[in-house]
């Protein structure tokens, strides 16, 4: 068995009052800066995490699988044991859970940009010059609430151009093609079912995108919209289900919490900082026995190919791991969804280093939290949908398979 | 995902610029020797290897999985991310490309071995005394092109007592039994259809025998013939169309070129040695993407048990690695298909050392190409179907997975 099953792990899961803390630095893993030949991770000072490394475990982990660059939505669910090719989420489902939107079982999110078409109603710019935020709300009032076919569609502003649209209906299949062509000088694409269940999905989203380019015509530059990624909230079964935990997310960003609460995680209220997150877990550590902790920071610098600022925020999440180890959890684990080097300005394929501390944990010999520290850890490299078994069987909450 | 499913690196693969040269040393893992401790490529002097895996990043490969010692063909597919299991080629289409035999779709192919019967029609040896080549060829033509219901059947000697023979017609489904019974003292064994769909080809397969035993019957010792590993050429997703890539095969052996070809590589014409093959590359190098470098002498070497000069061919290669290395391709891995040993004096099952050079590798602390110093690499151990998606990964050819 390489790929966790949910349904084995769910065979021999137990619950148990003790405690598991996951802390996830999103975009962890780096490359080295020529000059020092150094990552992010190695320059920083972090005196915190390498005594914990000291005192625990280390390895390497692959989201999805080697040479795999993952988005946010795989990274994440690797983490908690989902296989993230077999639960793929769709892109207007991912946007929806960006702004907090609260989907219904059976809705269809699609991600919206609006756009600039000419005349001829040919798209010039997908991004309709990039309007301001507060445009794109009035604009999204505007084509909010329409009723077509029994379905109402229902407009929410993102950010700048971008939108998302969510259809709200009885039997609303998702199979349908983008209508963003993801090219200039040619007309939006008609939107059509890829199976015959969705064809009143493709016939109501085309008369949406009708009624709504009649409204939008005095919009300029966002006089049409462009849909893609239309999704529906997948049917995960929930941590408690598999696992037997009674899960919690700490999340700054809605997203995160968005995917935490798909795969069943209670959402802790919590501030932007990483020390407001940690007050959180102080407050709730006696409900939960399972923690997820989400801090944003070293993905956005690593996205921003800010090197030193990268460093800065791993050194902010040093400096604030007393709050967590003096709660002495019986577990902790501190890794990321997947690498966001500050040089390649973007998420990565690279693996990503873990650390895991407990009592039961075997410690090794790596003495430094770092992507060539773990390279010799005693966990390996393995695939990141196994961290969650580790962590239960650890946690003591993993019995003994098979007589 | 632990083995990567060509459906989804197609989603995610794109078409770029960049070059990666895979140069496979066949056969380049090995034992050491007793009195040295000292493998064939630990002895090899390879200046220019080590210092490619001290500016890259290594490991070592198991090419269908740890204790499984691979044929050339699954060694082969498996590097290419074709899982081996499932595309198994058969015996007789391996004999085949191994002649650079021009199979068609649909030609069953069986590997043939002229034998020696007694008056009983008992097999004496299954190698009818090992006759020359010459002999081999001059029996071939004797039985090849005969006509049966419709299948015309075509041999083509390949060496000593080896030969092919191909059966091309409408129709033909290559699920039938061996006539080799693998043993002496019994008589060859009727050809069955394992599926009724293969009735015609057991039918016109057993014409075509007791039509050989008729002509060969004063060819002692070759009086008669076994087939085994009826097969038919797969249908394998092209390179390109999985991987988007404009592949090449530079290889002086037919049986490599052969596999390339299935995989839809262009074969480039070359010479016999490691330095006509980098010249070809040298040549070529404008035109394609990807190159398959395919050096044989490790692997005959290791065959005949001769460690030395395994390790002679392995500095052969270090020596020419400057001209590869003077076009600075944007990735350069090399590794083997499979292990080995003079000592054992065939394939083997043992891990096989992998170096990987990019701009994007995040190299570790290997500095020798070795068998002990890989196991520390930064790659760890993984699965060969897995290095073409690293290699396109470090050449920046594949997008991010999911949202």
């Amino acid at each position: 068995m390489n790929i966790v099953d949910l349904e084995f792990i769910k065979l021999i899961s137990i619950s148990s009052p003790s405690k598991i803390i996951l802390m996830v630095l999103d975009g962890l893993g780096g490359l080295p800066k020529l000059e020092t030949g150094k990552t992010e991770l190695e320059t920083a000072s972090t005196p915190n995490l390498d005594k914990l490394a000291t005192h625990g475990i280390c390895g390497l982990i692959d989201p999805v699988s080697p040479g795999i660059t993952p988005g946010s939505g795989p990274g994440h669910l690797a983490l908690f044991g989902y296989d993230p090719v077999r639960f793929n989420i769709g892109r207007g489902v991912l946007e929806a859970l960006g702004i907090d939107f609260n989907l219904q079982p059976g809705d269809v999110a699609a991600r919206g940009n609006f756009c600039s078409v000419d005349k001829a109603g040919l798209v010039t710019d997908r991004r309709a010059g990039r309007i301001s935020t507060e445009e794109c709300a009035r604009l999204c009032r505007l084509l909010d609430g329409a009723m077509i076919d029994n379905v109402r569609v229902l407009l929410s502003p993102v950010k700048e151009h971008r939108f998302i649209a969510v259809f709200r209906g009885e039997g609303l299949v998702h199979d349908v093609n983008d209508s963003d062509p993801q090219q200039l000088d040619v007309a939006p694409k008609a939107i059509t079912a890829l199976t015959p269940e969705a064809n009143m999905m493709a016939n109501v989203a085309n008369q949406f995108v009708n009624r709504a380019k009649t409204i939008l015509v005095e919009h300029h530059p966002a006089n049409m919209l462009l849909l893609r990624g239309f999704s529906q909230r997948p049917q995960l079964p929930t941590m408690n289900e598999v696992y037997k935990l009674n899960p919690a997310v700490i999340a700054s960003y809605p997203m995160y919490r968005g995917l935490a609460k798909l795969m069943g995680m209670e959402v802790l209220k919590t501030g932007s900082s990483v020390e407001a997150e940690l007050a959180t877990l102080k407050e709730n550590y006696n409900n939960y026995d399972f923690f997820f902790l989400h801090v944003k920071g070293t993905d956005a610098a690593g996205e921003d190919g800010d090197f030193d600022r990268k460093v800065k925020v791993i050194e902010e999440v040093d400096n604030a791991l007393t709050n967590i180890t003096s709660l002495e959890p019986d577990v902790i684990v501190v890794t990321g969804d997947h690498s966001t080097p500050a040089l390649l300005k973007s998420h990565s394929w690279h693996p990503v280093p873990i650390l895991l501390h407990s009592k039961w944990c075997r410690r090794d010999e790596v003495k430094e939290f770092s992507e060539s520290a773990c390279i010799n850890g005693g966990l390996g490299r393995f695939p990141a949908t196994q961290i969650i078994s580790l962590a239960m069987a650890n946690a003591l909450k993993l019995t003994k398979f098979g007589a």
